[in-house]
């Protein structure tokens, strides 16, 4: 019975958290280890179903990752890469947009439906949620030239329809969406999962933008593992750039944070998706995961 | 962080009891012991307002007990019983009221309302919600006559009008209800708070009734405090009461258990109120608390 | 059947002030004489309810009087008044609020539901209603200094949360209030009922607020029965009390009226609660009742 | 002031009848004298708006009489009759159609809405709320025979389609109907309007249909004022016909009534019209008024 | 099978007007040789229930013309007219009512439902939708004073309550409206439909307003039949009228639309009635039909 | 001008069927030569439009064909078939479900939304909309014995959640569902698309179930291209498939329509893919397109 009541306790503990994001909207960029590792995969949908249940209203966007990798290369396609951004040609996108829409969105799906929550799979493409136009992209040549490169369907979010993910919420299921968008004339653009989710965030209103990675958080000290910032403030994040304390992969995640606080979301948070239950413990606890980037 | 990581699982282990009462109406009478420790009696309205966040829908039919017998002394007023029956007359059922409405019931509320929930007071009168009729009371004389008692406004439940619970329901709130009923001229009738609740739960097509008691359930053998019975089938139950297993004020709690169970209520629980959180512990674990009677 | 027309033609006489009223809140303070005399007090019900069936939205919020003093000495508990205010311990405060939320309140509600309106009976502590802090109250010592006198559980209003007035409204009840308030720790405040009523009328947007008292309203000659101040203009005020026509407890029901009328309440009226059915002529005829503060 | 209360007295008696009528559909089919004079017109008017006030949904159905008469005569159109039937060939149902739907209803309307309510106008034809189908009328030739009687476009009603009044009461406002149907081909049919007022009160699954006549109501004996019949069971009816007090234009009144009654109308008048506000008499008080003709 | 796809691809041609006009509102002024030939007429209404079938809320205005004057003519009361304004007696008003509420609007009613759409019809006594005051009209005498005229009961609209008619078009019903207004007695008006039409458009907040007249639209030159105008800017109306090319009846017509332009209508267009389906072809074709006057 | 008149009059024809199928929900089975052909293919989609336009509520369900065919190719996997089933390993389901809900869907999800309507991709993965069990499959080996094979994760629909396609269609979108299934522990099975639309169009309640083919629909000799059986009554079936006229491909999609008409679909076609717009002349022509099949 001792074990019983500690239980109960817990349960206790979490009310004041669910109380405040009893009908809050929280969007949640989901990908890296986290989406690769079966148990946490598990433990990341059933933290986003326990949301649902408790009165949250969370929204997936995924990200695609490996399996993209591996199903070019079945094909035989090759990847090219310019400045990170993979050059997508239209044999590509195909190939993108088949693997994001078709197989890790329709999976995220069945196993939220399987744990018990009521999902819904959407792209870009529904309803027109992301329109996209072809990205623009200045590279420098050897000569030292700037010159714009084709980088074939790589697309920039121009405008984000909202309202087909704001029925889904309404009607009880749970939207999780891929990062494909369209353009003018139907076709689908690669976007960036980091900016669909930020985007997404701010036409929703929503209250919290919460972006897993496969790092701590931002490190004061990237020597010292004890040196996480918790909470960072916007203005400071210059600076830490300039130090190159924020670099590489972690400069686009913090300016969708930037982007989101300033167009309204109330907090942001970029998340260790390695460690289980991690949104969960963001959410319903007050041990600081991870580091908050807030106004 | 281990501990936190601990924590989320436990959270994540009452999902599929969240699941499973989702929406659920559950009709709590709320008395004895657990309404007089401050300690337990925090933890009953807290467990409460959890229910209502995660979305089931608690209703709280409290008793008296201790307190109106203090303002019956305070006034002067001594106490008469009759088969354990309190004789109200008019003056006794005025103090009644007074403190079951005016002081249990709002106290009740407060309480609420400052851990996180939004409760509404209500009793019998509001709305009609409990109609009553004088109870008939017959009684053998010592000379083995029997005759009719004048027990005085205590009352038989004759009818219950529960839109005005239904509507607090609904508008979000957890409504809290005095176990005073009302008559044909407006007059004050003293019910049984347990019988109250069995009856409300019926009219609002409850899925649970939980009566918590200052006892651990219903036990098989009185001296083994290990032989509680977890689960009673309905059609047992006439066989303990002929072998004095339910006797005393356990006899009533049990009928109220049947009658609700013929109504259409799907389980029925008699709780150990002195045990912490022992509501959470009945509706979130598969803990046996106390014990079921079940169809 | 020649006074049957008579009485249609009444009927039919009171059409235009149903149409200007229609759809329209007035809160009523319901308090003094009309609450004791029996007569006076079926008048008063039956009127409120008449409101409600012709499409008026009438809401009570009543005071306390002589019942409370009865039960404070029936408890051996005697009254210390400082400026008219009593001290309000602990103690006096539970009887205070069983009075009020546990007896007199229920009454109303009683007595309503039984001509044929629905009424339910609230606190300020449903759903917290009224919010209350401490009053802050400066006494002048015998010696001329000022200091702060302790009166105990006496509040001042800091906050109205209507919605739960609103919804009995819109759901086709009567609203029955009791002036208790709550504080921040779930304690119980007694607050003024002409000022809890007045602070309603403008937290619900009413058009009308009526104070029910035992004068036939404000006199500019009170040695002259005949010479009832009709209307009175917000800027009559100061030099009307300066004169010492408004003043004793005559002053902060003035008060109410003004502050009620800056909230945005459309008319104010104080009625003499001894004439029967007095609400009723003031609403339904011409006939001027009482005295009107207005813009 | 005392005439003032007992005037307040008079309202509070209505109580009960408001009460009891509360949210129910009273079908008026208005007709006779009281459409003629001006006085009358006025106080029926005025009845039928206070009801709406009060909660009571009224729906007017109106008759033709003099004023088809007199444009007819404009015209130089000579009215045929064939056992009380006007024979309608097209050009008099048109002048039959403009009178009723373009004059008489309109005018009622406007007065209506002069008064306070909100009327609305229909005819037969709006939405197809009465389909007809051409009355076949057998008539006994002067030899003897019984042969087919063409009267033109006089229609039987063959479904209602009541949509446009339930919208329209719903909406809060009045319905104003003129008894004229249309045909499969979009044709107009004179209907008699004792009978479509019957018809529509099913359609509306009304609660009371009242049928305001030029006499007191059906007497057991005609030679004495006196022998009024207040009430009249179904079952009494045959016998009353055939002992003649039930007779001429009466017949069909009656018949109206106990189709009404059949098709599941609580209680149905005959009324006399001539009387001021016979109709507020009838439903606001307890005085017999008219005939009930009662199941 | 070749003419059946020819017929669908006209089909799909008209998806982009209808996306376009899909849920907007079109006010239609329906009068002149449309109204009158039996084929232009059943072409109007069968566009008409097209238009409300295909999502956009058409609402009909009709005029009056030969039948008010064949009326007239029947009752032997001669027509006076002052500057072509119909001096319009009490009696004159009278028949002029009835021929527009009663027969009018009636059978465009009856004929609208025959073809399958759902009409209501509405004069501007119905709900008070529209009220007038009489209208001042100043002549030149002989002697070339001015002075007032005196025609009757010809009025100016005062105020549109549109609500009867937004109600009826939320139902699904087609409103079809008969341009009689009411004054502040109740009695009549006879207003001008064109003006009735474009103010109705107005206080519906209309998209589109469509004049049927019996002339092809502005013509630049009228000795040239190719020289319509298709669309004219409402700055180059002045001079127009300055150089005689609209003049007459035309005048009123294309104030209206300036008018109707001014309180916020998106487009008004002056078609030429005795084209069949012109409104058809003006909605869903790109072919120009009339006039279009924009801003 | 003539030529756009008789273009209004063909929209005219449309009339009568827009009326009938109003409201009405048309599943619509998508495949063959009309998914591959760009023309055709925009000619569906534009036909699917349209009828959303005009109040009708089409929902997709689409087949797969020759890109999964190619796509199987690229990644190097050969098909195997069982009796023309696809044997599915996990590998090829993979790409099976890629292919049709990452690409096929999305992509006429985008045809559509370009063509002006708005259009939601779904699988049966989405709200568990296609619940399946692994198809028992029995052969018969050349020995001659019966055996069951095993075909991998080919599914029969064991259950249809429509919720989630309902809602689209109330809130205005053109659901287009991919035929995949979900298992129970979350995997996918590929679903017959024909059957899959009929068990759709049973638990939509729908009204008529289109299927699209590459045959002109079912001849009464296969060497006369005029004998095109228009209508075929349920009781027809068994002897047109004994006699060979209904055999291979066409007999499951024969099937399909008589479960559908089973469930309650109130009519099914077989409908030639091949020529344009068939959808629009089957729905808004009278000229016989393909087979109707019906009770």
């Amino acid at each position: 019975m001792s074990t019983a009541i500690e239980k109960a306790a817990i349960l206790v503990e979490a009310l004041p958290y669910i109380k405040k994001f009893y009908g809050k909207t929280v969007v949640i960029k989901y990908g890296g280890h986290a989406m690769i590792n079966n148990e946490l995969k598990e433990a990341v949908l059933t933290d986003v179903v326990l949301m649902k249940y408790v009165g949250i209203q969370p929204v997936i966007v995924h990200g695609g990752g490996p399996e993209i990798t591996g199903m070019l290369k079945r094909v035989g396609k090759e990847s090219r890469f310019v400045d990170g951004l993979r050059v997508t040609d239209e044999e590509t996108m195909e190939i993108v947009e088949m693997v994001l829409a078709g197989k890790i969105n329709k999976d995220i799906v069945a196993q939220i439906n399987r744990i018990g929550g009521r999902a819904v799979g959407l792209s870009g493409k529904d309803a027109n949620l992301f329109q996209a136009v072809k990205k623009l992209h200045k590279i420098r040549t050897p000569e030292g030239r700037e010159e714009m490169a084709d980088i074939g369907f790589v697309g920039d979010i121009s405008r984000v329809n909202p309202e087909i993910v704001a029925t889904a919420i309404a009607e009880g299921y749970i939207p999780v969406v891929a990062p494909v968008a369209v353009g003018a004339a139907g076709e689908s653009y690669n976007v960036n999962a980091d900016y669909a989710a930020g985007r997404l965030a701010v036409a929703l209103n929503a209250d919290k933008l919460i972006i897993l990675t496969d790092v701590e958080g931002i490190m004061a000290d990237r020597s010292d593992p004890h040196s996480l910032i918790s909470v960072l403030r916007v203005d400071e994040v210059p600076n830490l750039i300039k130090q190159g304390k924020i670099d590489g992969g972690m400069i686009p995640k913090v300016e969708c944070c930037l982007d989101a606080l300033a167009g309204g979301v109330k907090s942001t948070h970029i998340l260790d998706g390695r460690v289980q239950h991690s949104i969960l413990l963001e959410v319903f606890t007050d041990k600081g995961i991870g580091t908050m980037v807030e106004n």
